[in-house]
């Protein structure tokens, strides 16, 4: 199988329907395919050579889309750049698999001078609109409309069509190689499960370089459905979006949909299209989750818990957890059950299966589990054991096969014996209304080896002491659990992908040790 | 991906979920994961090392589906045996590809004495009651019970999965090598497309040594839903079991149907619980269509078109198109869209695409497709070009994408520069009121090169000339497609898989020029 298969058929079944809306400009899957033939041929104009990485920094659009079939099409490997990096991040993502070309789009020319002066690569700035390219840009139009259309490479299985960096939270970023095999098994196995309603459209918000979307993405290549996109999120853009383009099934992270569920003008739109909300990243709010259902009656909530490593679905929670049965019974803080097709153990460190509710790590084995980490054979052989993928993260298994993840493994705290999860602890820290953002971090401690420490940010004019977190927090949690002591800083060290970077936080108190610093 | 992956799926999730009913014997997928993997153990005390062929000869029960499993889980390869062959073929392909253990059930006894006096493996003789094994057989429950479990090989991705013994209406019968990858991506590729509905059940009542019905049986272990089975087609006994078991979908073959829904007692059960009947073999006939419809409203019809090689299906004809609407635009008679994840070519000589609405070779690519012939380098060279499956079969396509198959290449007659398909004009002969049965081929003729030639069966006691016989026709279908000759046989002659032996018919004419047998 090839990514590409999926626009091939459209063409030769239903060249008319359409393929992609953006910004009001409709193309139907007969012209995308036009345009990805001519644009592969572009590609390899500018150097591309089969088995090329080929990166896009850019928003999401139609463009983003073709960049990756045009890459595909044309033999190439995408790695497509995080678009929250820093300069010397990007560069570094680039320079670590080779990168052969990078598109720059018009949202982005800002970091182009930087990445140029410091990658090997030299940027390729995408004038994206119409009429001739300003200086030092190449236009897109002009280079589809000049590049002759050439047949599909194919190429497909378990040839490389993806590098995509991820971690930055514990080191260097990693390349994960996915192949066609890995996105297509997962995408296909997850509409295997959860019927894929023909003739729907999706809205492409969450960033298309992230795994999340981009299996998204995959999925409506393979159905051959409409693509709708808009360039980041804006619950506005999201809401009109919807309503005028009859969006059927979105995805998003839980964040956006706060954001869009409270927009004062919320109720002004009719997205009673809507028919299913895929989510990521985390765990719905119950509060959420129940506005959410209240605002919007009848739409299907589905959580997909997994990691770029596992291209990436593991495991999904189904509408049965979205509803007022799953607050109660306590499933909707479930990451799901493990999807088709996709082999889950929790396991000791042994690697042995450990009783159901117990915590151990999460594993997963199947064909969506990537080919490696590019040029990391170490690393590689760390994570990818007997095929088996190790998550690093801590989780429990229910009796009924609901995974529930408890924590990052390497922010587990043992603490006189027992183990905490700065998850939980995070979660009462946070309650306390004084609190804008926390941490929660194991120091080490003579007397507990590990003692719970806290680095809270409060929120604008609030003050709140030490012993009043703690003491909240006793309320809330096992005495063992709360935070023994608290420091409050101005913010948090966030890595690129917006997660806590805690290895800085622990690193002042644990530099003269070997322990705990990772 | 491997094939027992769902099996281990739901004894993770859901053990107590019905896995197999027979005859009123009811297993959950806890006991049945329990039995596999003692069985898988049995067969390992039987000699089966990994990758050795196992065969199995028998009627369709829960037993054939736990020899499925457990051959896989114990890392052996299938060998179903076609139970309509005769024993020197089935010897045959026991030999061609050494069969390394043979299980033959209770009801084909009488063929096992002459299968080990020729072949080169023992068969060994199952005896699947309770109670202790007659002289001479093995309890199956015995060898369970005595065989300690063991883990799962988990055999997956590109190893074999069976050797699918097909063919011998042009030669002899040729050993289909099936993937474990190729199962598996034909099964969750037509799942993602249509529709499987949770917690159903699934009858498998055409033949389980089938391609056909091993994909179904496949695909309900994948998704982990209950099997019901019946030993053989019997009208009764199937509308009692759809009933008794609310079954939910059915694989037929067309005459099946006809005979069910003919059977004087039909509307003495409720089906009601039956919402889907895939089909294949051939195109439903419009009246059976209608009737079907009008005895069984709102069941969704659906004909798979495909063959061994591809693991099965290549393309799907939906709903749409068995109905009134399909009846009148004709697309009843399509073999449907392109499966996804499959594509397909209508392709001359040349292999080049030929326009819509053109017959050529049907060719077909995808992860469905089997690694090749066991043993047949030559054969499987000619069969898989490229990556592409040459069917054999002649077909067109229209502009929407749907599949027509006109007939079988090597049984298209070439007379005076036009093709003639011997599928139609068989159509139009066989509407004769006193034809029992036909078959057309091309005989040598100085005149036309080919010349169309009718072998027909008269019905019991009434007769027609060949002068009555091709004025038939010519009311019917053109001038230069009519039999120019019509012989009247007995019978004709058939191949164990039901079809009839052109190639017999055409010997006596050809035997001493090159063309034409094939």
């Amino acid at each position: 199988m090839y990514l590409t298969q999926g626009l091939h058929r459209m063409l030769q079944m239903n060249p008319a329907a359409l393929a992609t809306v953006f910004r009001g400009r409709r193309r139907s899957y007969g012209e995308l395919a036009a345009r990805v033939a001519r644009l592969a041929s572009g590609l390899q104009g500018l150097g591309m050579q089969v088995g090329d990485r080929v990166g896009m920094l850019g928003l999401n659009s139609d463009h983003f889309l073709e960049y990756m079939l045009g890459t595909w099409w044309g033999g190439g490997v995408l790695n497509p750049v995080n678009i929250r990096w820093s300069v010397p991040e990007i560069v570094y993502s680039l320079d670590d698999c080779d990168t052969r070309i990078l598109l720059v789009d018009d949202n982005f020319l800002h970091m182009a001078e930087g990445i140029a002066s410091m990658a090997k690569v030299r940027p390729v700035l995408i004038h994206a609109g119409d009429g001739p390219a300003p200086a030092g840009m190449l236009s897109l139009e002009q280079l589809i409309h000049d590049s002759a259309p050439i047949d599909d490479m194919a190429r497909g299985g378990n040839d490389l069509a993806s590098i995509m960096y991820t971690g930055g939270t514990t080191g260097r970023p990693k390349g994960v190689m996915q192949s066609h095999l890995n996105l297509w098994s997962s995408a296909v196995g997850r509409m295997a499960e959860h019927n894929i309603t023909p003739n729907t459209s999706v809205l492409h918000v969450a960033p298309m370089f992230h795994t999340a979307c981009m299996a998204r993405v995959v999925t409506q290549v393979i159905v051959g459905q409409p693509h709708v996109f808009v360039p980041t999120f804006d619950a506005l853009d999201v809401l009109r979006t919807i309503e005028s383009e009859k969006v059927f099934d979105i995805l998003l992270v839980p964040t956006m949909l706060q954001a869009m569920i409270a927009h004062p003008d919320f109720g002004k739109y009719d997205i009673s299209s809507l028919k299913r909300l895929t989510y990521g990243a985390s765990p719905i709010a119950a509060p959420v989750l129940e506005r959410a259902l209240e605002l919007m009656p009848g739409i299907e909530f589905q959580q997909g818990y997994g990691m770029t490593e596992t291209s990436p679905v593991i495991s999904i929670s189904g509408s049965e957890n979205h509803s007022a049965a799953g607050i109660a019974n306590g499933r909707v803080r479930s990451a799901g059950r493990p999807a088709l097709c996709v082999t889950v153990r929790v396991v000791d460190e042994a690697g042995i299966e450990v009783p159901r509710g117990t915590v151990g790590e999460l594993i997963a084995r199947g064909p969506n589990v990537m080919l490696g980490y590019w040029n990391r054979p170490e690393e590689t052989a760390e994570a990818l054991r007997d095929g088996w993928m190790h998550t690093g993260d801590g989780a429990y298994m229910d009796e009924d096969g609901y995974l529930f993840i408890v924590d990052r493994l390497k922010d587990m705290i043992v603490t006189g014996g027992e183990n905490v999860y700065s998850a939980e602890v995070e979660s009462a820290v946070a309650g306390h209304p004084a609190v804008a953002a926390c941490a929660v971090i194991g120091v080490p401690s003579e007397q507990w080896g590990e003692a719970v420490h806290a680095v809270v940010v409060l929120k604008p004019g609030l003050e709140v002491s030490s012993e009043e977190v703690i003491a909240h927090c006793r309320q809330r949690i096992a005495g063992y659990k709360c935070p023994k002591s608290v420091d409050f800083v101005n913010a948090l060290p966030i890595s690129g992908a917006g997660k806590v970077l805690k290895r800085e936080l622990r690193e002042p108190y644990w530099k003269d040790r070997k322990h705990g610093v990772n």
